[in-house]
């Protein structure tokens, strides 16, 4: 079986040097394109890469040439790691150019018709790209994953939600550094630092759950009716972000009810998609874990992690959550979401 | 005028270099004994001392001899820094003797008759010690500081709940390694790592800014009635913890009102106490600060700083805040108690 | 057919830890016995180590019971990580009792008859096995590897060495945290810091690389008559020495004909044994490389990686040299000695 | 007396901070102007500057307008942090029209007749300035500073070429990502990390030592006749370089000769310049100092720290040298000179 050709925009960016890796000996796609910025293109990619992941630059597409954004791309899907500042316009292009766009980026996620998919909780989502693709006369389609911090809350959240309700959720987060992108966080500003401020980040959190949680209803997504309140810090971590989260519910439960369904396995799992995990909910028993250091690469970094669920006074239980932020919070996460479009039939 | 006569039991350990540095020079009190375990006692305090200060250890006490934790200490207050698994004992023993006591550990922080002291908020719980001394038959004194996380919460909470009164509280600390002491954490265990856990932290949070913002009512204390609820973790910074705090006052008031509030300066800037900040409590204006890289040292690391107020979504508002663990949030709070005690004539 | 029956002494350490994480699945070798101090012996496994690896307790050992460090453990093999403080008497007392001992301690590496073998370089030091246990009557046998800092240099060395002989080496090293073990360096040691000072490692540095690099004549390891002059420091660094070195060659040789000698394959690469890299020494091309922070993991941590290869003005040639400290550097070393041992027909 | 009118070029930079924060309360100068790119031009200053010092901005320039880096400044010397892209000509346009550049930049620093000063070592290389003037036809004038990793080193190495001359030095450098300036250093590049290569650096630290340590012959610098072999290295520190040194002396000294040399106390320090420290070079006791965490503000960051003298296997004597690279290594460098120039009658 052939695999299917996919392109990566703004393939020299943090989150295409991420997509670039992850999907180096996929089994359903196969990178036939690298678009970036006119800066980059007509370069070979290894050129005009500044490659900072811990493996080499995969061989396939080290000396291929890096080729403008625009939608005349040799492939199917793309996925965009592009910066918001130019993303917006260039995945509609792209969509209306009849190219499937998997994109990280925030400026559609909050629009009303493109699905804004964690797969384990909302792949029903996909049935509003009907809409879409009628609404916007598009051949094509975007599909969009949410923001990372927003990915682990809302994994660890989903389970509470759909068994108990939820009403409140308090989060703090302890966000890695390589969420900025590169160059992204100067040195100076994090090394024995704490940045209590990331821009835009806690507008973000405070509304993509919501959504991701919501239902679908005759074409339209009903947002799930709970309020959070957020809290973003930047520290001195390289990759995985921690939350800290204190959650009320709709309805009362025990502590026990509660732990025993911290669990995330359905169509994805079911499908057998690559990249999805056994489990996306892992919880540690440990007191002191989850820990970024020890525990972000679990099930490949595909996982959220969960540890430390207690009783919290004002709300009803408190917890820590952890996930990584470059793979399931960013190329991850949009990788299985173009698994999930191709096992349900969306693509080709 | 001759200075009065301290020591310091637990000198070689974190908190007690701390108070050997801020003691050095100090215009009231002269530091004559320094003790600790009986392994450091009888050598010259530079050879017992791992010395983890930025400045060298001060000539004064350099080659004094470490004494036992005993009270046969020639001075007549005591600096406490030692470790919890001895500091119960040890300084009763100290407070029989007829010493004034001035504790950081944790030990007799909650005892009914030990005021438990932020100057600038509560100097009037001062007055319990004379409940104290008639009930323990003691001719001294044992009066505590908070524990370093309580500090920095209580001094920003204190204006809001004698303004408007408080509800509850939600705060997720990031706190530095010094304040696990030394050796302390291990690097393995924080480099590029979050420690969602700190040992008794929460507990302490959860129940100490009650005791401070409570009143002094006929010979007791009667503890505020808000709640807290407190996510402690340890991160990458050497000095400095970072709170994230929400909280929900007893009656409405806008931002203006709380942001006007936002001050601390009492008795202690009255009376020009030596240690005294000019205000303990300081407003950031930039929108990412405080930073512990940038601010902690604000004040000789003696206020606590406060910054981003805004709405909070669940509770009422929401602001970052930052102290200098080992200054204000332990050696220079005790230190600043002293102070009161000289100056209220606590002390001959 | 059935695996070799190994063991750890010294199994909760840091460095037991890393070869209990890279002997699980191992083609030929099954841990069967796990040994420590006697406070963890008679405790399940996880329940007696404070695991620090970033992959769980592997399933087949968390409930094996740690038994004491004594020669009746059921294996053939053991590999120790004991401390120094033990290391000498314990595996003695394994060798005369038939086991063979890979050690990562320091305690025997100099002894006359004890071969300190990087297989790639010095694999035929293993005849001195046959002088050892006849002059020491043991039916086992002690196998060394060399300290971590010392692996690196001595396998950037060894070609130069073969090819145009070595005069002097000037090396300075930057040492990762992990190198110090467990505890090990505490946080406020090394955030934002670097230490100049690694007690004996200095020591080792300067005369480990000439033992290995010396010559097995007539029963006899004779020494490379170069001279090591090395300075040590820690730096905030999780896993990977760092070393720069400068090299007076005994003979006159290009830029070039030093660049294309700089490879290190044979025996273990003939015979496949299977923690052997391809080539056990890379040259980076980018003019900042190597990084431990995106090197120390190439070819699963066994490999040294070298970069910055230019003329010194004082020696001949200068260049940088990175390795992974606990793998290559240690565990993983000790682990290839015994795949050595075991097909050459060392061990039964 | 009223004090001497001074500006900052590049004022917005991080080094034109550094020279604001030191400025302050300067008892011989004042700022009278900023300077900085267009960009900035016209702004108050502490809207144009990203501050990164722990301290705030200077009250007296906190609202002054920024202005353009040409010559059209009220005050009679300038500091400039201009960078290299720029500082060449707009310094010397400043020289030309009459002010005495004291310039921290590369630019000009081996240009013929700019004097390289190290005030406690070269101060009469100061008389080049005639010839400098005479030759370029300038009423101001050039006097740089030199290279951070070169301060610390040759500042080292003066008494030791003064008393026994020196040879050969071999020096690898552990440097603070100050160094890079703002924004600098990306933080996915530090953080567990060492990065083995610096641009320029090895450059400026083989050459300039020897430019400091010559002698003025008839209006020439004759460079000192030393070879220097340099590897440079980014860590994840703050502030403070750190070098590890071997030095090849002119003839034999025995470790007490050379340990007793080592001190730097000249013309600064009789004329009571403002920011000389007592003592230009100190000499730690400890076996594991200096260190950049605790040691780097000594004597308020002006002075460099030696520790670990010892005998080199291959040179004659290697030690470790730290020195704070924005203060005596940048700012306070240029700062002093500019003192040395006004006491010895160089600014009217």
């Amino acid at each position: 079986m052939s695999k299917i050709k996919v392109g990566v925009l703004g393939a020299t960016g943090a989150v295409g040097q991420k997509f670039v890796k992850l999907l180096e000996n996929h089994p359903w796609f196969e990178v036939t394109a690298l678009a970036a910025s006119d800066r980059s293109a007509g370069k070979p990619y290894a050129e005009a890469v500044p490659w900072k992941q811990n493996t080499p630059i995969p061989a396939a597409v080290k000396n291929k040439k890096v080729q403008p954004c625009v939608p005349e791309l040799d492939c199917k899907i793309v996925f965009s790691g592009l910066d918001s500042s130019i993303a917006g316009e260039a995945e509609e292009a792209f969509a209306r150019a009849g190219y499937a766009v998997l994109t990280n980026s925030k400026n559609h996620r909050m629009d009303r018709y493109v699905p804004l998919v964690i797969p384990e909780i909302n792949h029903d989502h996909l049935r509003i790209i009907e809409k879409q693709q009628h609404e916007s006369n598009w051949k094509g389609m975007i599909v969009a994953n949410s923001n990372c911090s927003t990915m682990f809350l809302t994994m660890a959240l989903a389970p509470l939600y759909r068994t108990f309700g939820v009403e409140k959720v308090m989060v703090t987060t302890m966000q890695a550094v390589s969420g900025a992108g590169y160059p992204g966080v100067p040195s100076l500003d994090i090394l024995g630092n704490v940045v209590p401020f990331i821009n835009d980040e806690e507008e973000k959190l405070e509304i993509e759950p919501q959504k991701i949680c919501g239902d679908y209803v005759d074409g339209e997504i009903r947002y799930a009716p709970f309020v959070v309140s957020a809290h973003c810090n930047r520290v001195a971590v390289e990759d995985g972000h921690t939350e800290c989260v204190s959650v009320k519910l709709a309805r009362k439960a025990s502590l026990d009810e509660v732990r025993s369904v911290l669990t995330l396995k359905s169509l994805p799992q079911e499908l057998g998609l690559p990249s999805a995990p056994s489990d996306a909910l892992i919880v540690c028993e440990q007191r002191d874990r989850p820990q970024p250091r020890f525990d972000v690469n679990t099930a490949d970094g595909m996982a959220t992690l969960v540890g430390r669920l207690r009783p919290c006074p004002i709300l009803d239980y408190k917890f820590v959550a952890l996930g990584h932020n470059t793979i399931r919070g960013a190329a991850g996460a949009a990788i299985l979401n173009a698994e999930l479009l191709k096992a349900q039939g969306y693509i080709g």
